[in-house]
């Protein structure tokens, strides 16, 4: 039985992703993080699914993103409502951005890949529906691949890490048809950037729009909690 | 004024590539890591360079690499003392490697630089006189330079970041009469792998070898306080 990280947010994607390392047959090794965003709702959907993907171990790494600053989803800054989603390019990153987030969670998952010899890592980033964030880019991934390979022990010495990112050229629609496929529970996944205190999702915010709009698309009922305006 | 990151662990190498940063004229952002390492004396000593070079900003950094264990330097295994340090290749990664630690710090130091806008990141990486990790090599520091461009803001907005490290051709010995020249002082400075509870060297780890071998080449009386055998 081959190991696989799974870098698990508690989102629609990272679920779906987890959910097909599993259906690959892969024993996974999910990795959460508490980075100081504000969307820790996000953590306990993050537990339901782990346990609902019988997954081996979860972990979660507590790093303060917060620190830094520089994004909306850690500061004090306002993240956007409403706005349209059609018009990113890639020189319009949004103020959700959270600088170097997915170095710094891949990091992580390199390290925990090379304790327990895991030469497998799945990432849920998505290039078509995403909402404009460089490090969801195909070209990065291929980056950050090469980059583990040279820097691991078990890179030099042969056992070739790969980063899997198997919902990188599917649309929000495709992967949850592809989730509901595998039996994912989606009323169990958060993808909000800004929740109600009670954790209910705002559905203005970029990451409501695309979800619901992917809902929308595959022809599924959005089993989504809203907040009632 | 452009600013710097300098990683700072409190070694020898580290305080010596900070002062050369200083010395080009950067304003340095010092970031030092607590990661569960044996020898945190080490960041007494990072925080004693960071005053002398008059360092803009410290930013100590708590993560804990204990969790993932895998290494001398964080877990019970014991590190190796008094062994040849000449016969190293790449595939003899010594017990003492924490798995992805520099891909895990210049993340860090990414995130940082990106939410300061500085476009410079220094690390005193050494592929000469170092004990065999392969993210010390300059083919693993150009593989990250190139990542981090790709999958930061940034980045793709044509700020090129740079990943410096002017000592990685250098030998001990070089780099300590480089620091010498800068005015810097060694006693300050920390490499031992697994010191007393005082805080001494062991003078018998790969680290304390490499360290009292280069202050010889360079002919400069060693500072360090060793512990009595």
């Amino acid at each position: 039985m081959k190991k696989a990280i799974v870098l698990l947010s508690g989102g629609l994607d990272s679920a779906t992703c987890a959910a097909i390392a599993r259906a690959k047959g892969y024993v996974l090794y999910a990795m959460s993080f508490s980075y100081g965003q504000r969307h820790r709702v996000e953590l306990e959907c993050a537990q339901r699914i782990a346990l609902l993907l019988s997954v081996e171990k979860h972990s979660v790494v507590d790093i303060n993103l917060r620190n830094f600053g520089g994004s909306a989803l850690t500061d004090e800054i306002a993240v956007p409502k409403n706005r349209s989603i059609s018009r990113h390019t890639e020189s319009e990153v949004p103020a959700t951005y959270v600088p170097a987030r997915n170095t710094i969670f891949l990091s992580f998952a390199l390290a925990w890949a090379e304790v327990i010899e895991a030469r497998d890592i799945f990432i849920g980033v998505n290039a078509v529906d995403y909402s404009g964030y460089p490090d969801c880019r195909p070209e990065y991934i291929q980056a950050y691949e090469t980059m583990a390979n040279l820097g691991t022990k078990a890179g030099i010495a042969g056992g070739k890490i790969s980063i899997h990112t198997p919902l990188i050229n599917l649309t929000k629609a495709e992967i949850i048809r592809k989730g509901v496929a595998l039996g994912l529970d989606y009323s169990q996944t958060h993808s909000c950037y800004d929740p109600s205190p009670e954790g209910r999702a705002c559905g203005a915010c970029d990451s409501c729009l695309i979800r619901k709009r992917g809902f929308g698309a595959a022809g599924i009922e959005d089993p989504t909690l809203y907040a009632e305006k």
